[in-house]
């Protein structure tokens, strides 16, 4: 049994990571925190967790949270995070983040990108990728996992298994990502208003979205050369999921058929990552931790469809997932 | 042709007047007013006006506004509204308004119900309710007129023929009604947060609604006796739309076939009624001016079900009406 | 370990349904059954099942049915469930059945709601219905159980309580209800086609739904008196959840303080009703086998609101909690 | 004043028709027909026509509809479409036709991609093609029109400014378009049911949309080379709407200033093409004739993002807008 804490309880990430903890044998809550005022009891916040987790929420400090728990999810704000895991893992807890905190390889590229000085700028470029699908074997030993976004989650994947094998160009990638509105959090904004986005489609972030460096670095390293992508998300008038459609061009002859096969050999072990025929759809997968893939040649491009639940396998059934290799537990344990 | 000025032109209620007035052959927009800071043009603001009006939003005075228009349509919220009419009045304009400052019978009530002092008290009860179906003799000659809540109108007018003609008891009615989400306004709440509302239903404000009393001054001046109701609302995932169930008990005998034909009776001139046999949805109803009523017995109860958009038969549909009627222009125009 | 079988698997209960045996630790889905035509894998049809459950779907006859189940849950259609259930019975299989087909007191309010004669009509009247918050006993020790319908539970559930303790009259209820769309099933029909019922509310079935017998015989079996309800189900658009408001007469006083207070103490032990002090919308109970319930005194009328999941505490939650209780597993489990 | 009819009259682009038509000062619907069995009131399909059209559908040969109209709108399914127009033409009739009938070069590209012989094969490739902003004088004379479809409508209004000019490479064109359910039609289907699609995402028909060799045909025809493009059309939950994404390459220096600027300078007269700064959705446009256009340059590429409403610009506004062109009437006018 391990005993865990989640840092900024309040927004949707949270909510789903606790409820799939909720049914993890192996996992406590401990404590939930918030640094807005007050202490309400978590159901006020949300109410679907009345009679399922009786905890306050508390503003406490990282001795505090280090002195109940033993594992500490984050789901603070990037900037938030970074300033409060040092101390966390200094007081010898475990930290899973949710934040791009410790996401990107350097503090210079996360400055360009986030707009602001590092708070831990020497660890960054040590701390793992948590996706477990590429660096299974480094999570498994790592105190610190930097759970990746929920874009990157999807491209990623569909598109690791064919740069890996060589068999796309890395210079000429188009991710076209559709996202349900949860990904835009829990805090109030015009473009989030429901008469706005409601029966809506728009692209949002365009050439500009936090999420294509952190696609870049994680499939340059896989692609052990430098990979770069053009990245359009969309909000889509729903709830959950993300579809991503991405184009390439194939380094050589590649049949339909070759390609399906190649997506399904990188993935033949993986308990979460399912290569299908037909094209599938983000309800196929909600409130899964599963990550649906397919694959199409169109007029000599490589087409790849993948989707999943952003709350889930975009953030918090990955970082279960992640809990579950750092601890030793089976793998697929709640999720 | 008539300068028409529109007050608080920032909210749904006004671009939906806006779109109606673009195709009003009568009336010309000469401004549009807000209160925040900077005079952004109205396209910046709705993006669906681009190319179909070119004004700048601006902070007017009220001597400003009427040395411009003839008629203004306020859009202000209530409290607002009430302290800017009455200098608009005296400068010689007509003013259709929004909001419910002079929708009830008197400030003790007003106070009740908005919990603050009216503004231009002297004023209330004097105005009339912008019902043309059942005031329209008087809306004609108006120089001010009380533009009815998007609730009241849709339980107003299935509820009226049967209280005109005593076929119910008014003090045994309850009113079911439930709502898009355009209708809690543009004003960002968590209520209406996208990931919040979407794919939930809910009831708000339960027995204390400020519809409730509008509803029963109405009805009880239609019936010549005093109306009771109960008003419970209800939020629906969806733009726009309400939908208003009432149960009442019939006074005497009473079958669905006469039901109906007291409801087309009363409404047979209306252009825009609609009596239906069949179970209406809101979206026979979404982008007109119609209301459409539908009634039922069941176990010996009278049943209603009406409905009709918010937006235009419940605020700018509506506006326009008594528009028209006010300045003598064909009811229909634009409509 | 017990070995179930589900026929009738090609619909939204059932493929609800898998999804929570998949996490109990005590079944075993061994046959899933279609009587269409071929033999798809389950997850041709629910591709959300990929990888999660490898069965094929068989049209199997009772008997083979009962040669490799212990336990049945029925997802057939009224009329086609009653025709199996009894050749399952006499194999020694026990029934979950979904159907109405158990539901009612007689043959006879089965045949004037149903329009149709009832395949087992002996049997009717003496089957349990499955509502443990009410009829525990019962069903731990039976072999067949008719699971209840969706707006049954939801409106049961709020008014049982009230019923009982004689707070309120028994002929004067009105229940309004408001359902998501899976409701109406997988079969596709013009009104459940999506540019039709998005984006609309219509009520439907006035006066005549088949749930309002379901509701009466079982709320006169609390109210040990004949109970009699109006019950309007209304259309909205979203996938799962109903939310039920209902009004009734009390029979004494009754303050707001009192009427929460006898739900509170009605539901003191049960783990899947919440007796809430604010207005529950149905997203609070999504993908969970809860109900939420509040209760509200508006002029001297008794409110009720209630919320649930259809397709979980309204169909395969309780199909499941009823399966534990049959089996004498913790009543929660996989819940 | 012109007498219409519309063949095909129950589906949505009908509809939408039937509205536009209705406040077109010019325009007189004379006859609605189905191939139905039955003649039932309008509106009994389409119940948000009562008390505003009264006419029946009616199974009306050719003859008979140009005994009575001068201009018909054919909404019928292609190849009924092509069966029924030689016979209109030869009657005296203008026709604006929906289908795909007369859209394509060839009768061997039509049964290429629609699988059947073209029943009026020596029209083809003489038709002009219904879009005013590239074609307005051929439309003017013409006495068919082949009504575009509303993939294409985004597609090449977004395209052909940058193709005309040269600006991107004919050759690498990616579209990835995203549309709203109703571009499905009436027809019900599993994939359109309310609870199959809505709250989710997913392509469809990838490579092999019948809108791309459309595409195609007609931006050759503007870039007077072949062009070719890769097509992935998006299923998404919403009424209406279609957003569409491109990737081209420059084939030379290009600025997003001087992007901008192609696209303003191509449409700088037209009255239903709005360039703008900001990234546009759909909401924007929808109910509107309006196409909404921005670009940008992302590292290095041309990206457009375009968008409008799939029944009005996308299908029955446009045919409106040929109408008026083709008789004279100020192209604007009703719309």
């Amino acid at each position: 049994m391990t005993r865990v804490a989640i840092l900024g309880a309040t927004g949707y990430t949270a909510l789903e990571l606790i409820k799939i903890l909720l049914r993890h044998p192996e996992a406590e809550i401990v404590a939930v925190t918030s640094r807005q005022e007050g202490n309400p009891h978590i159901a006020m916040i949300h109410p679907s967790l009345n009679a399922r987790l009786d905890l306050t929420l508390e503003n406490l400090t990282p001795a505090e949270v280090a002195g109940r728990a033993e594992c500490v999810f984050s789901c603070l704000p990037h900037g938030a995070s970074a300033s409060v895991i040092p101390h966390l893992l200094d007081a010898g807890c475990r930290v899973v983040d949710f934040s791009a905190d410790y996401r990107l390889q350097s503090p210079e590229v996360f400055q360009q990108w986030y707009g602001e000085k590092h708070a831990d700028p020497e660890r960054l470029g040590k701390v793992v990728y948590g996706l477990p699908e590429l660096f299974r074997a480094q999570i498994s030993g790592s105190t610190l996992v930097a759970n990746p976004g929920c874009y990157p989650t999807c491209a990623i994947l569909a598109l690791a298994p064919l740069l890996k094998k060589k068999l796309i160009d890395p210079k000429d990638i188009i991710i076209d990502s559709k996202s349900g509105v949860s990904g835009a959090g829990r805090t109030v904004k015009l473009t989030t208003h429901f008469p706005e986005c409601n029966e809506s489609v728009s692209a949002y972030n365009v050439g500009r979205h936090r999420h294509q460096p952190e696609i870049e670095r994680v499939l340059s390293l896989v692609a052990d050369t430098g990979v770069e992508v053009i990245f359009t998300p969309h909000l889509i008038p729903m709830d959950r999921g993300i579809l991503t459609t991405t184009y390439s061009r194939p380094t050589g002859q590649l049949t339909e058929e070759s390609l399906l096969q190649a997506l399904r050999e990188f993935y033949a072990e993986e308990p979460f990552v399912r290569v299908v025929d037909h094209l599938p759809g983000t309800k196929d997968t909600v409130d899964t931790n599963f990550c649906d893939i397919t694959g199409r040649i169109v007029r000599g491009r490589v087409l790849t469809i993948s989707c999943l639940d952003n709350l889930v396998k975009g953030a918090s059934g990955a970082a279960v997932q992640n809990f579950n290799l750092m601890y030793g537990y089976p793998e697929t344990t709640a999720l």
